[in-house]
């Protein structure tokens, strides 16, 4: 899997071999990005996009082209969104400061958001990404259960700190989680039949008892609620409930990274969790939460909170500020008074129907998975059905090629990932529709 | 220690049990602050601060009273400051996106900030709190050297992650780090006589020893090079020079941790490191880089970077983002526009001679440490020069009540931690030291 992860980033990310072709403001750029960035920063494309501007689901580049966006979904609401550009503004030159004092926006915003969460959830800890947000969940359960094992998908993702690294098989490029983190197979009839739900449980049953086997008592399952990395799992509505209870049973804790589906995204609900009809134990939230200011957040239940500060100081200094808090409710504001979950929903049927209607010409595309606004495209070798990873790139290169910008995930990398801002119209998945049909067509 | 820093905690936060002493605005605030933040988020001073505005070195509270803001060094500039507001107000409306397409003010930023560092630190990775900065530090130097463990002071904080938590004494209520964490009591001629360099790097030396002894293989000396939250210890200038061939030597690397020292705060150096004349190997950035917007950096050499990112995927989806790029350029330029380093440097110099004057007919005053504007000031008992944690806890309120913030450090809580943003001008220190000279001399 490592390996296979390897070669998507090789496949959908820029290579200095191709900088010949490059226009002269890109290659210009790309040579200073070598000084400064070094290994760490992965370009996307055969020919990197150089871009000045943002609004709605589009982007401008240096060219003056405008790129239909379906990749971003920070900028969830919309890209420099007024609303939440005037909030931010507004509050910057205000107050900007710690949580140690007491300001109103902070509480405003706490209230607003833990409204939308299911009793017993009613505390949160903000912090400044996903990450920290999955860092700090980690350390909730972990503290509570006295545990240290978790069970997670086989090609998770959940952030980039040491412990959340651990816990993201998927970030491995050599060796493997340590031990004390297992993995299942993604929710898929493919790997567990037609029950996926009792399948699924039984996968997680199997991989708690394991542990427990060799010594490692066991903390948390830990899922993106609509398995983005893993190639997005996201029916039948429920099949998570099953696991959730094996865990429960196994004296573990349910942790929901909503860091991808969460804010209606999936089109139905406000969290993914809320789909499979679950109440998780801790919920962690960052990406859209601010439209791109940099926020994250863990909501949990009281004793859980507690029974951690018991043992440990936890602040976090940029965490909940009223920049965040004022970029945190217009981004709710802007959810509601647009209906961007029914738009989720709305858009992202359509372009789901169109699919299914192109599939039935265009056999490259596969099966398609997902809800709302986060959807997952295998595309497969026309000839015999299996996933066509080099077909996917050449898809995505083709795509931005004809403007439009999409992505790849899963564990081979052969799953397009449409995940634009919430804000996607129909006219606009109806380019990227027609696009799909002119290039799997030719 | 770990019960000393809880004392130290109850000493400066605010209590449930004075609750029916506050102003309603506040209480009504309380109530609410417990049903949402529960039990991680703690709250300044028996009186909480309903804080409403800052601008420069100053804050407002609701009831229209202004306070004089010695304590927060994230807004290091100014609260507030107009350039930072308008640059992240317009970038936010221009452009917010991740660093996987190319755009301008990145790659100024990075070139920028890369100019203030030594050879051969000549890249940046970009995260959003100083907290990630240590985490992803933390895993350069351990990919790099195939070792574990980490030497660090007997207080020292260092962030809030799973991994930083553990080399961050100061964050343990109960219990103690993993063995492969190892303290060293912070370098001052209490604890090493006259030849301090000699001493703690002695120490580092020793605690290397035993956890190879133990199996244990070093990674790296990690130390915030103003020694925080220890008490502030900085002088003599290039003490720390010892300590670094002492880790190196035993095959480890240095990591500086600049997220308090950093960007002038000393008032010599743009970096705490600097007036030691070391070169890091590892140097991590956090509060004060984007003057409250939520950034942060590591800096390093890229053998350190290509070996890690052989290793691993690493993305951080905020980081180094157009408006955190904005934010940062805009913060170097008012450091240097409005020579806030030597500001830093002689309001510094002037409270320190204030104090030292104030010292003659003030016993409880006791040892003075620091650089520029950033100070620990012992308060001790007038009878025998004892620390004195009550006195320094009584003397933060009542300087509360003089409208000057400011907070405490070290292990027993009774160093007076002077840390303001660095626009503090020589009228504002007085009114510090003539505030000091009221309730001292009470």
């Amino acid at each position: 899997m490592g390996q296979a992860k390897k070669e998507i980033l090789a496949l959908n990310a820029f290579s200095l071999k191709n900088q010949a072709k490059l226009s002269d403001d890109v290659e210009r750029l790309v040579l200073r990005r070598r000084h400064s960035f070094g290994a760490t920063s992965v370009l996307f494309y055969e020919h990197p996009l150089h871009v000045v501007g943002a609004k709605g689901a589009t982007l401008t580049t240096a060219d003056g082209k405008t790129y239909l966006d379906l990749y971003n979904n920070v900028p969830s609401v919309g890209h420099c969104h007024p609303r939440v550009v005037e909030a931010v503004s507004r509050q910057m030159g205000l107050l900007n400061i710690h949580t140690r004092y007491l300001f109103d926006v902070g509480h405003d915003y706490a209230e607003r958001l833990l409204a939308y969460f299911p009793a017993p959830l009613t505390n949160v800890a903000f912090t400044c990404t996903g990450s920290e947000s999955n860092d700090l969940a980690l350390r909730l359960v972990r503290e509570a259960t006295g545990g240290l094992g978790v069970v997670v998908t086989a090609t998770a993702y959940h952030g980039n700190t040491t412990a959340v690294t651990e816990v993201s098989p998927s970030s491995y490029k050599t060796g493997a989680p340590p031990a004390y983190v297992r993995t299942v197979p993604p929710p898929h009839p493919g790997n567990y039949g037609a029950d996926v739900a009792g399948g699924f449980a039984a996968a997680v049953g199997e991989a708690i008892a394991a542990m427990k086997a060799e010594g490692i008592p066991f903390a948390a399952l830990l899922v993106d609620s609509i398995f983005s990395s893993d190639g997005v799992y996201a029916d039948p509505p429920g099949f998570l409930a099953a696991a959730v209870d094996k865990a429960r049973a196994a004296g573990g804790l349910f942790i929901a990274d909503e860091v991808q589906p969460g804010f209606a995204r999936t089109g139905t609900h406000m969290w993914g969790f809320a789909r499979h009809g679950v109440v998780p134990d801790v919920v962690t939230m960052g990406k859209p939460m601010g439209n791109g200011f940099p926020m994250g957040g863990v909501v949990t239940r009281p004793d859980l909170l507690e029974r951690f500060a018991s043992a440990f100081g936890y602040f976090n200094t940029f965490g909940g500020n009223p920049v965040a808090s004022a970029a945190g409710l217009a981004v709710l504001d802007v959810i509601a008074e647009e209906g961007l979950k029914e738009n989720a929903r709305k858009v992202g049927a359509h372009i789901v129907e169109r699919l299914a209607y192109l599939r039935g010409s265009c056999p490259a595309i596969g099966e398609m998975r997902g809800s709302g606004l986060y959807l997952g495209i295998d595309i497969v070798s026309p000839q015999d059905g299996s996933p066509d990873p080099e077909g996917a790139s050449r898809l995505i290169n083709a795509l931005r090629e004809k403007q439009i910008l999409i992505g790849a995930a899963g564990p081979l990398g052969h799953v397009l990932k449409v995940r634009p801002p919430l804000c996607l119209s129909i006219a606009q998945a109806d380019i990227f529709a027609d696009a799909m049909e002119a290039i799997l067509k030719r």
